[in-house]
């Protein structure tokens, strides 16, 4: 910008200069050298956050058209309205697992033509919606069955967090499994952002599950939950260390989260860490701090506090 | 579609197809046979979570026109902004107040006219916004005087997610005690994601009242709180364990949150759970587990961790 | 309204009215004098939440322009996208700066000149951004190293709550230095709503910071923390007490939340409270409740529940 | 506004005051008592001009599904998108059309049930779209003949207001034949804005019709056009005088537009005025101004100017 | 850009290159040099198009609160949407017409204080409002009146260009004629654009005046047109030549275009030009070019054309 | 759609079918059969009407960055933001250009790589817009200079429906040069409904051109103006008749509109046909209607019209 002719800036010109040239070139040495994350070679186009937004509002009305759609959908109209939103979030959602596909440096095997890879995802992805609704459903009747405060489906539906939550992780599971890593990941990032609910989308959860109020919640990447388990606020199924390979470096995906079993309730600020299994029909107390193993039927408590 | 013409298919036709018939119709029989959760009966519309927001505006604006709503407003003009955007709140909340009339299914007595039954609610309503925001006058004092990084009322306004948390849950609350139950139970779920506070529309507040921070907190259904109350974040108010009925089933509405009287200030992470009574003055320490009732002036801690 | 010509009232008017003169007439009383909290004085328009966002994205779009401004920028290009969109943020943010300048009621030395004021800062805070990247590299770089569940930088930058709330903390910490108070609160409450994570733009933080999950996280204003620090959800780096003057009023500003030297990781839930020294390459373990210093190399755990 | 608490105007209150109350006192009295244009009886909304908006673009999806809804559809999924497009249109149509019929006043029989009818009329609409889809095929092929600059159907669809103009016309005067007459003429308004065009709903216009450039057209309410006609810019197909009945009104509705028969091409600025007949196979000359009948296979043409 | 890092370039970067540096370089130079067309001296702010646009919705919702506002109003809310509505047109209008009076580089006397004279324009525009408000009533029964296919006062606001260009001109005519040039001519290029009617904010109108169908009327700066006229569209009230100072340049202002009295019907595509008369109570016929003055009563037509 | 589940239909289902099944088939053999404009062969996506709309914004605030882009622009980053317009402009116009160039089925020679081809036209356009500004500031002067009721070249910029057409043509008629024929006639349509003026791409204008008032404006593909040319609304300059070859079908491309040499002025309603000149320096009056050439220096009217 050193051309810049000085002599026709205009007299009472305002003030407000930043010295932007500097500035500029400070930052671009900052991004080419000093600084550098930029991924050498081609240029990737990331995974877009309002696209996948719209496309989970689409997917949710094509799974609950009359809750999460249009009302007033009848039996004439509602196949066309299932139809019409799949065929916009499919097509949409191939091509944010196609940019996702770019990033997976590590797949096993590699991905040579990301194009069909994300093609064969989303149909595979497409045939599991249905089965996928039956989970939902079943987590739907958890919470109004585990909630004294909830009232009718619609409300479940309506106000419910950990609804919402649910939600976002059994399609991102679906898509996790599949092995659209990122745009899955990037699912669980706007449902933890919506909810303070935090579930990773390795995570495997069974039928009827209910987190109540939710802030809080983390679930990690190999966590694993049977059927009928109900979780309240702030509980963290985690890590309790990270395995190291030889060379000192993490393990990527190495199992290290809990194993809840069926009919297991854990209360608010439980913290579950390692690789540890609670057994079935299991009562975890609020604030437990518990990195052992349980068998079947244990009930967990904490020592109550006592007045000074 | 078996009617599809197939010879007119085009010959470079794309390969995005997902097989739509075939998921539609799984879908369909999902809805309709397998796991049908749709109210049986007349097509009910579900109150919009959008235009809640939107009303949500409005009434801040009108009850703090030149913080919410326009700064520039004069003594001239203020009344006219506050008389408008009233209007506009009230008349579209009784929209949405009726709408959610018609699924509470168990009032008592059963709401015979939802449509004179909203308008009598918004009434009812309407008048009690001037009280009602004496209430968050005396919370934004509260706020001001609880947290020493505060500076003025327009930063607690402007800037504290415990603030947002309270208007919201005045404007639920009063919704809630006429009866617009799940249009309050909406305006709550609303104010959770937005602040990671979890109040139902059912708790009881006193004035003065200030939650620091916030994020975690939750107040359950039957929560009393008297005035000169603080929490801070991660705090529950919630139940020990929910009342049941002869026959088995959870007895809805029942008294099992706790009472938290006058002046009393409890500290991040507390978990104080059952119909118990905190009395007036006494300070409950972050992090303590508290399922028993304690008297005027108490201070529970809990022991502190060692190293090892 | 007293004039309202009732014989021109249509007959079949709705039954649509809320009594708003009344009303109106109510809420102007205790806007103006039951319950006042408007500033005496000029008028002073309050900086706009919409506002700032939008500044925030243009910044984190200046930083880092192929993550979060254009994938398809190019060499020939991207300097022009930096320059224009920093233009644009700098511009827009002196107002809002100015602004938030007329509420610094308790500023030493007293803002005389806001206009020049916000000038000056801006200059200042732009020049400050090149280091303020490297700091932000140093950050992601953290996470990649510490979670086994990343795979990479893209990942890293859309999908990590935590990164988001350090981008926000640190541009809204470089401001809070510069005196620009108002407008570092509320960038900190706008990533507070969006993240659960609370950090008081008055916290001085070191490089290569991580916070893991993050809901419920809260680090006060004074807290100093060093080099390659990482937390978990629900960390607490509180006040114990608050300072009080001679008078009674509460000291604002004073030292008061921890100082966490460098290399420390601090899990989930821990709560460390009050102007206390963590000494370096000390392990602080999950649900800890902390109120005295500990030396370097100390690991801090919690007793575990046992069944019962 | 008359109790404005005076003493409490700020010091320093902007004076941007407009005497707003007195301003408002005036419209009233001009609303209400000097020139008041209300309906008396009960109140009556109003068709929305951007409702019809939208149903405008979703019928054009709905009947063009690839050119003017998602180009991407493949034989799979266009069915699916037209009924969609075709529900949320017809749904909204319905109740515009309900609104509208409240401000028929003359019609005749009255319109007792105005849900019932706009039902009725929707249904019939509904069944007059496959026919009305070929004759806007008949429109295109004729634009594709008429114009030698045009070069694909493509272009005809996406770049001529002419087609912009019969698309919205042939829709509008369907809506009128049915009974719903404001709607109707809301769409040609809302097609006259955007392509310069103003044909009366009322219009009869037979297949195969084509309007180049267009700006300035004006054709009027009684009018009758063949098949194969071809009109330019600013041609007016008007009436000459107004019916009048006994009593001195206009007699509203009574034929007073031209007849022109099929194959007839009218060039730019002609004008056509009264109950006139264009025989078929006739060409009128730019500029013309014709008041009588003139027989099939006629060129008509006027002088040409000459040099002064 | 010369420091642009070469060695960096990603190897498969892409070939969208524009050699942008170059471009930028020319323009800048073009900007400067060659075709400079900025203001020399200070910086000053154009009015907008977009603010402008919603002052004018603001405006016609204040005049005629049900038809252009809401429908829902009622006797006890309407006047506060009146006062709300218009305070927040009226405040920003100041803006706006203060930023154009920075362009009234001719006026005179010199715009000494343009934040004064702006307040001082809006204050005389506000009060002028009922007046006008009369005015465009007695348009609206002009149309209604005058259009044998108009059904009711509902259909002229909602579906008449004229009257859209109409309301647009007085407004604009009331504030060329407070001194607001810039902004009035503003508001006339934006109805010219939604209506092709094309009317000087100069021109005077007197009451009841109606244009029908519209499409390229042209009133000039200084025409005068008497109450009770009617236009038809394509007419041109223009300027027969430009007066010419002494020195050659353009009289600016000067009277040029026609004076229309009351009652004057004027068919069209009818040309008049010059500053002419036409009498009270003539017809001009369609096409008709005139530009000498009429008698009143007069009866103006062309010769119509023949077959050939 | 013939599996319906009628049993499960509810009770009190709404009335509103629309007999949807049977619409969507005859549609779809409407669109398959009896009436199919849909092309043959790969799937093509049209350019979109939205992106070109964004794309001419960006290119005018490029070329005029303070009057259509930010007025606050500044020396230091007034380059910036013309780098960063033109950048999203050019790969955006790409993008549209590629997406035209697949409808191009009559180039000579046929387009065989679209990709290519868009990026060779994309470089050209790019290289040709600071001579393009050149020209349009031509145009701005003239139009001071032409019409006496402007004031000042911002006036020109902000409120000249001309001014819009100009832009828009000379951006169309770079494309229309370099190939882009479709984009090219989207931009003059987009031109044409936001001006009433209709504009080819293919017309060839020199510089210093304005066109007052406008609408109604016709000039056609094959047109030639030179420079200092001066036209009023609904001047058309049109082919007389079109060429026919051999076969009987029209002859594209054919040179078949006038030729207007420098300095002509054209009033209002003028109409100019046919492969004919009018001389430099000559006047065409209003309305008239010429369709032979006319030497240099003329002076061309009609006769005026008479009074009855």
């Amino acid at each position: 910008m050193t051309a810049q002719i000085q002599t026709l800036k205009p007299a009472g010109a305002p003030e407000q200069s930043w010295d932007l040239d500097a500035i500029v070139e400070e930052l671009r040495l900052s991004r080419e050298v000093a600084d550098n994350i930029r991924h050498r070679g081609e240029v990737r186009e990331l995974p877009s956050r309002a696209a996948v937004a719209g496309i989970l509002d689409d997917l949710a009305a094509a799974l609950f058209p009359t809750h999460y759609g249009r009302t007033v959908l009848t039996d004439e109209s509602i196949d066309y309205f299932v139809g019409s939103s799949l065929e916009r979030a499919l097509t949409s959602l191939k091509e944010q697992v196609r940019r996702g596909l770019h990033f997976t440096a590590d797949a096993d095997p590699p991905v040579d033509d990301p194009e069909a890879k994300a093609l064969e995802i989303i149909r595979c992805f497409a045939h599991r919606l249905p089965a996928l609704r039956a989970l939902l459903v079943s987590d739907f009747r958890a919470a109004l069955r585990g909630d004294p405060a909830a009232t009718s489906i619609a409300e479940i539906l309506l106000c419910y967090r950990g609804v919402t939550a649910i939600i976002h992780h059994r399609l991102a599971h679906a898509l996790h499994r599949l092995g659209a890593r990122l745009v899955a990941r990037l699912i669980a990032d706007i449902a933890h952002s919506a909810t303070g609910i935090d579930i990773h989308p390795g995570a495997e959860i069974g039928e009827s599950f209910f987190i109540d109020h939710g802030t809080g919640v983390v679930i990690g990447e190999t966590a694993i939950i049977g059927s009928h388990v109900r979780l309240y606020q702030a509980v963290t199924l985690g890590a309790k260390r990270f395995p190291v390979a030889a060379d000192g470096s993490l393990l990527k995906g190495a199992p290290r989260h809990p194993i809840i079993e069926d009919n297991v309730v854990i209360y608010a600020g439980a913290t579950i860490l390692g690789r540890i299994t609670v057994g079935r029909d299991s009562v975890i107390g609020g604030n437990v701090w518990l990195t052992h193993s349980v068998p079947p039927g244990s009930i967990v408590t904490q020592a109550e506090a006592q007045n000074e």
